[in-house]
């Protein structure tokens, strides 16, 4: 069976002083202090292929975030605090000041290290004109430099590999290219603008009903587009990916060109108004537009909004991936209570990946499980490596998040299992984040509410015992897209309305730093609920997607009010109802125990 | 015994045709199509002085908010939902068309009713520059017009009334004009701006340790002021005002002088930085500013900050407020629950105000009482008048929203009361609002939580029953100042970081339309409360001010957790500890049985 996650970390800290010299050499040449290096490739999206991975290639650092500035005789690495202690390990900190940020502001610290009139480089294609103008604050200079100077520096730099485009069927995307470019065209009318650019490849693929296999772990086709009020579609996505037969399946409308042609073809919109999301797209991009022209609208991207809406077929899929990647997880739960010989938390993630396997329709997992035991659960993003791997002792708590990208649904699932028999201490904080997550799941709300306004719901049960999380209460879902996907979400930023189709993580946690880790996370979506009885108005409120039991041995029953204890057992016998048909007699009962009334 | 209360309602609606057509003949003059009227004075409160009552002189509309425009053939007046009822019952409907905004917008209504280059007239007194921004937006132009027109037309104008200005105690205050003058000095330094410009009464009111009598309910001496960072006070409040023994009282760092004199007086400030809010600083003195080269810098007035975080003086005395009001109310409800022959609203309002004025403490009420039985008590803003005046049915649910003004305090609570027998709807009602209420009471949360976030905790137990409350959970509340008193609040608009020493009501309600109304409002202190056990953060929390028991009648113990039982109990029982010893035998034997473990 094939592997979805890997467990080695590259490791080129030895060639960080060598590579960030033949990068300085180049500064002369383009009349450069400084340049810039983002972890983000072209298409902005958390995965960038092995190519684009230039932040990791010249600092070493290879989290999901970051940004490095490397002047003529100083360099820093700016991370966020997920990484404070992993990116000391990766980069050569002779090289390399790690800075994290926002505990030391990036602007002042930028401000600080760029001198005035400074000439700071950097690729256009891979910063937007806001970030751009935010960092000219500082009072340097800075100058788009249209080759990448850390391509170019790499000598041998690694060819872009583009995947197989595949249809993603109707009966699953509910609505087809022509529908869908129906609802664009509409907005464009109303906006009163003549086009649509569209920068973020997941939305190209929801719009086209295509995906592909461009990064891991999400089914992205690496492209752009341009979609007009007359319904053409300009699509900058490689000639040559293109079959004749998916060629055919588009129809005339769609014009297939290559990544670079977009310049070209931007002349086209000379005087006419282009709607664009100035978040996302590139400096080069951008003035490309404004060089000719055209007429800027700037917005957000609307199909954010029209693909977070799951339609009912969406719906019904997504429910379907989400009971076979329960039956998966139920698995899991039985392997791990059953086992009698020791295992590590690398040998937790294969398990879980073969029993996702099982299932035929599972293309890939939507990210790398975070498989974390003891001290290792408290780091919210760890990631297990050869060299992290420990053995999950019985007295371990084991926080296992982990998803899998199904045909037709993304999961994302987050359980907190214990080998042996767990402390009061242990037992008090998963209630009471338990408590979090159950008053999150069971909330109504009225049509309007934002993911703002429910975020304190999850915390308010931990900030009455004087603790809290440091992290969101949920994002939003994609369905066999990415496992993040706005606009939607439940914390302090998110406000953008709920409306019944989206689909949300519900995910709070408690971290204890140097012992354990507790995060509780379902997907749910977002229903009508009606008029509760004797209630006067409609309310919308979720239904949990996710269908496995919480972990029996830490529920503290004591500390649950009768309301939560009959929403978990009338969750337990959903579960039970769904799944045991899908289990073989010893695993089916195994889950009538643990979905047995508390 | 005199009457804080009055109960007639204004009647000019037979005179609003013809003041109208006066106003309508003075447009030729002013070279003007059209003439704005807000309710406002030029202090921005949310009481008038009687010869300001301009909107209600040409309107014949009382309420508390609402703008008028009139063109030479047409007129409209702008309220919000609250007086929906009100408004076209006391306009003349001939001249009026009533529009109640944000239904209709009030930028679209404006634009639909201004033709582009038509002159509209206003008070530049009256509307700040932000506002008629705004209105610019029509396309029409707006003309200053120095004159206020409504005065004009009028003919014989209402004389301004001044009050005696009286020395707060410092005592009470707990901190002096010098001390206070000091931290203004420190955010001029900090913020390296030479002068602040202060607009509204109230915060001139807390800076030097005065209070007067210029408007109802509220202790404001109606005055402008400009401090600067030498330590210079001009106060423009009217030489006259003040006497010899006042003045020796401020010292010589107070300049007093007349309300026009800062005109003149703005001309020293050439070339300097003046901090001002441009929320509410009149037209024409941002006008006079700018054009006598004064540097503006905009921001939030700092005295709002400085003035709602009451300090150890402020909240002792406060917290003796409190006790007395709970006194004088509890002696209330003992007389509701005792009375054999009917009564009614206003008879319940005059003998609150009866009780309330046995304190010699006693300076006012802080605001109209809302005396609402049955269907009244679902108007929120309803008050009461001899001709909407009914007796209170053995059935009826009875809301009383009042408060007192001392010199020690300001209160502001909300009862519910019922005479005979609730009914399992009422109480339902009652004890869902009651949830909502103590879940903001008991809430903890982490320093930097801002009223946004909480505004939920007090809605949640509603939107489960299907439903809602058209208003914010809660305000802040001023120290023998306005009832209501920014920057702080309860609401989804509350974006200010809730700090101990604050004041905030909870008033969480539900009001049915046509048959009742239900509100609960305790004031509140937020206090730090420490690490909970085994916690880990330290947290903020409420004190409850406010110590008068809740309606047992209305309570259905059903729906109460043991911790919400638990919560009630602990409250009544610190009531009856507290207000017991100041009560006679037969009362004190009342509280106890309201009070009792329920």
């Amino acid at each position: 069976m094939g592997r979805y996650q890997s467990f080695d970390v590259m490791d080129c800290r030895d060639q960080v002083a060598e590579r960030v010299a033949a990068l300085r050499k180049l500064f002369a040449t383009h009349k450069i202090d400084g340049y810039l290096v983002p972890r983000g490739d072209e298409f902005r999206g958390e995965y960038v292929p092995e190519h684009a991975e230039r932040l990791a290639y010249i600092t070493g650092f290879t989290g999901s975030w970051g940004l490095s500035l490397i002047l003529k005789d100083s360099a820093d690495l700016y991370i966020d605090s997920r990484y404070k202690i992993q990116a000391p390990e990766q980069t050569d900190t002779d090289i390399f000041d790690v800075i994290c940020v926002p505990e030391i502001s990036l602007d002042t610290r930028l401000a600080e290290k760029i001198g005035q009139n400074h000439r700071i480089g950097f690729d256009p294609m891979l910063f937007s004109r806001k970030e751009i103008a935010r960092f000219e604050k500082t009072g340097a200079i800075f100058v788009p430099v249209s080759e990448n100077l850390i391509d170019l520096s790499h000598g041998e730099a690694l060819p872009e590999i583009r995947s197989e485009i595949l249809i993603h069927p109707i009966e699953i995307a509910g609505a087809s290219f022509t529908e869908k470019k129906k609802q664009i065209i509409d907005i464009l009318q109303k906006k009163n603008c003549d086009a649509l650019f569209i920068v973020l490849p997941e939305n190209i693929c929801w719009l086209l009903n295509l995906r592909g296999n461009d990064v891991p772990h999400t089914p992205f086709i690496l492209s752009r587009a341009i979609v007009t009020i007359e319904g053409k579609f300009y699509w900058y996505v490689g000639k040559e990916r293109v079959t004749p037969a998916l060629k055919e399946h588009l129809g005339p409308d769609v014009i297939c060109r290559d990544s670079d042609d977009i310049f070209a073809d931007i002349k086209m919109f000379h005087n006419q108004k282009i709607l664009y999301d100035p978040i996302d797209t590139a400096f080069a991009i951008e003035k490309a537009l404004q060089d000719n022209g055209v007429k800027l609208i700037s917005d957000d991207d609307p199909i954010l909004l029209l693909k977070a809406i799951k339609n009912n077929a969406e719906q019904a899929a997504t429910r379907k991936a989400h009971i076979r990647d329960a039956v998966a997880m139920i698995k899991f739960a039985h392997w791990f209570s059953t086992q009698q010989q020791d295992f590590t938390e690398i040998d937790a993630v294969k398990q879980l990946e073969d029993f996702r396997s099982e299932a035929p329709e599972l293309k890939d997992i939507s990210f790398d499980t975070i498989s974390g035991s003891g001290a290792n659960g408290a780091i919210v993003h760890y990631r297990v490596s050869h060299k992290s791997d420990k053995i999950i002792a019985e007295s371990d708590l084991f926080l296992c998040d982990s998803g899998g990208q199904y045909l037709d649904g993304t999961t994302d699932i987050t359980r907190v299992f214990i080998r042996g028999k767990a402390t009061a201490e242990q037992k008090t904080r998963y209630t009471q984040v338990l408590k979090g997550h159950l008053a999150v799941a069971r909330a109504l709300f009225p049509i309007g509410t934002t993911g703002a306004v429910l975020d304190v719901l999850a915390r308010a049960p931990l900030w009455q015992a004087g603790i809290d999380f440091g992290h969101g209460t949920g994002h939003g879902v994609g369905l066999y897209l990415s496992v993040h996907e706005g606009p939607q979400g439940i914390s302090s930023r998110s406000k953008v309305k709920l409306e019944p189709g989206m689909l949300l993580s519900n995910e709070p946690g408690y971290y204890k730093a140097g012992e354990f880790g507790i995060r509780i996370e379902n997907v749910e979506l977002i229903v009508h609920k009606g008029i509760p009885e004797d209630g006067e108005k409609n309310m919308l409120g979720f239904e949990t997607l996710t269908l496995v039991p919480y972990e029996r041995k830490l529920i503290d029953k004591s500390l649950l009010s009768r309301e939560e204890i009959h929403q978990i057992d009338t969750y337990h016998q959903r579960i039970s109802d769904s799944v045991i048909p899908l289990l073989d007699a010893e695993r089916a009962s195994f889950l009538k125990d643990q979905c047995a009334p508390l």
